[in-house]
């Protein structure tokens, strides 16, 4: 019996890092839960996610889109098909969050806010400026995970949770965390950022740019207005697809498709083929990408892509500090950091960095490494590897029995390693 | 002194794979010193690159494009900046080749070809059908690097030239000297496979997928057909930014680039601005890929690029046979197989089953892994590197003084490591 809410609140005028205001900032959030004063944990989405993270209790019982095997948890934090009153995509960490699962909305008041510049209910660009009456499109403020951080604070006071148990976030997400743990010390007991880095590589960075090029070359992006018009679908489409690139591996690209052909009938009609198509076969892989790409344009804002791929893009957690450590100086509570071994979007050797800057910073830290071929889909696709270290980690900290540290063992300078040792027996 | 030739020959009427014939296919070709009846050496390029694998004698005391130090050779066997009579682009291995280097033309009587359905002399999508006096197009039949090896042959027979001392090729390139092994066992004596796989891995084949649809989405595509038209810029130059994230790596984007802004001032209009551009740095490595990505739509040909991923995309060195190692069994010459640390494009994993499969065929074969951050490009851009190997094999084979196995010292199965221990103390 857990309580779960989805609201849409005005935060009123917020002025963004870059220095532009809009006179009323609106965030669409979801709760799950009942808050007891010192239980609540933020849940920060991912790229393309959305405050939907649970499904709520009806919901579970009756929506058919909640046991949908149709792998559409995969693309980091949002799922294909949406219908809800929101707009917002199917629950994205539906098996990591509600009743008796790790993170427990029977102990713990879980807050998910849909970032602004995204298109899941909270102000972005397609959202209608009242100044003028249309989409503000590419008028929309350049929007940071700065901004969102500081969005988030503000619904969470409007709220009356002056205090988080714990942040948690994936990919982007995790950047969102971090930031939570750099501007609000004092807010935060637990810090958990999930598959994600104190800045993105020089790789990743690329692939985004080209993403965005992808979009903004499409002649029906418009320089951003294309409301009610054609909109830009073969651009977002592209985009999307370099994305499922990033969040899939050599390994489980392998696994799931090989280099199998998917039969000439699967082929969908998206893009146009090239002209040696037809001597050729469709490959399963291509078919994924299609199918996904498809499915995402009819769900997602191509303005609001182009926003929130820059935001993790310049995100950096050292600005404004000496460095990563110094960032997070001020921060005396516990941090688990979560990677996986075939993710290249964001790289076990970045969270190993990341985890080294809190062991600096003085904060008791473990990095939790999990082995897996999933890439960075993992921390959405592995609920079982997932959930047990972010159970015991809310309950007990870095001293959680399921929480491993990757430097336990190889160097014995970890305070708590011995603990997990001690526990083995039991 | 050693003589260089550039001409180009029709090899008659060529039936492709696919079944399709053109009734006169043209090949650009150039030669490098003289042929004394054992002394030939194919070198085939790789996606984008041409016939003009070195400068002529007479090129490389006077030209200017030599010594550019532009960074063009990055990008797989091509380089900006064209100007010859063929329209060809520098010559893109003139480190390797030449006189007094690795494949030393006072020794070596060298012929690269220009593959077909490339746009660098030979026919191709942008040739003229005698039939209708118009471009090919989208009707230039599906090629194959089983045609571009067949192809090379009829003009190997046709300039007088039986039997090969050596085929060596990178990238792409290498797939046509694994195929002229299986193909045509008797006819080559060495076969050095650089930088490449029997097929290429399914993550390359979603990239390579993605800048096909991002050229055949670009409206000035239009189906195939847009010579003496606007041309499909926007769709070229996303393709070959993601090639050129493909030929770099993590570690080499990182050096080369990091996280640093170029400096507004050198930002190109190739692209138009995502509206978050103005608050936010134009990075080094958006700078690189949009200059290169510029130079490339100069030179290259949209259908082209279609015809060639394809080409590559769709390669199986196994195809019509039970086993890779099946598909080289007929073959008694030896093998060197190249490749590099950094490389994601062709990792050193599919290098070793490469090798396994040589082996397993009963072929003398040495895997010679060079450590490397400079990914894919390597093979091009660290000639200290690749020319020893390259030069003591075309001498001796795997007992080649500077080959060296990878299994050598990790099992003691190989039988000619001992033979470089030998020699350490020379």
């Amino acid at each position: 019996m857990t309580r779960a809410t989805r609201d849409t609140r005005s935060i009123g005028a917020f002025e963004f890092e870059c220095g532009e205001s809009l006179s009323d900032l609106e965030l669409a959030y979801e709760t799950y839960g009942e808050f007891t004063g010192d239980n609540a944990v933020l849940v920060c989405h991912a790229l393309t996610g959305s405050a939907h993270v649970a499904s709520g209790p009806r919901e579970s019982e009756s929506s058919p889109r909640s046991g949908s095997a149709s792998g559409d948890a995969a693309g980091s934090g949002d799922a294909a098909g949406s219908g809800d009153a929101a707009g917002q995509a199917r629950a994205w960490w539906d098996a990591i969050v509600g009743p008796g699962k790790a993170i427990d909305t029977t102990e713990y008041f879980v807050i998910c806010v849909n970032v602004p510049g995204s298109c899941y209910g909270s102000t972005g660009p397609a959202s209608i400026d009242p100044a003028s009456g249309e989409p503000y499109g590419a008028d929309f403020p350049p929007v940071t995970v700065t901004d969102w951080t500081r969005a988030q604070r503000r619904l969470l006071d409007a709220l009356d949770v002056p205090r988080l148990h714990a942040v948690v976030g994936g990919s982007v997400g995790g950047m969102n965390v971090l930031e939570w743990v750099k501007r609000y010390p004092d807010r935060v007991e637990r810090a958990i950022p999930v598959a994600t880095a104190a800045r993105l590589d020089p790789q990743c960075v690329a692939i985004d740019g080209i993403a965005r090029r992808a979009i903004t070359t499409d002649p029906d992006w418009n320089g951003g207005d294309y409301y009610g018009a054609d909109e830009p679908d073969d651009g977002l489409a592209l985009a999307r697809q370099l994305g499922h690139v990033m969040y899939l591996s050599k390994e489980s690209m392998a696994n799931k498709f090989g280099r199998r052909a998917a039969g000439r009938d699967a082929a969908r009609d998206t893009f146009p083929a090239d002209p040696a198509a037809g001597f050729f076969p469709y490959r399963d892989v291509e078919s994924y990408l299609d199918y996904n790409a498809d499915t995402f344009v009819d769900r997602f804002d191509a303005n609001s892509y182009l926003y929130l791929t820059r935001a993790m893009d310049e995100y950096d957690l050292a600005t404004g500090h000496k460095s990563d450590a110094d960032a997070l100086a001020s921060f005396d509570g516990e941090a688990l950091c979560l990677s996986f071994t075939g993710d290249w979007h964001f790289t076990t050797d970045q969270a190993t960095a990341l985890a080294d800057a809190f062991r600096t910073a003085g904060v008791d830290v473990a990095h939790h490494v999990i082995d897996s071929d999933h890439g960075h889909d993992a921390f959405l696709v592995e609920p079982e590897n997932v959930g047990p270290p972010i159970a015991d980690f809310l309950a007990d900290g870095v001293a959680g029995r399921a929480v491993t540290d990757a430097r336990a063992g190889t160097d014995g300078d970890t305070e708590f390693a011995p603990v997990h040792a001690s526990l083995f027996g039991d």
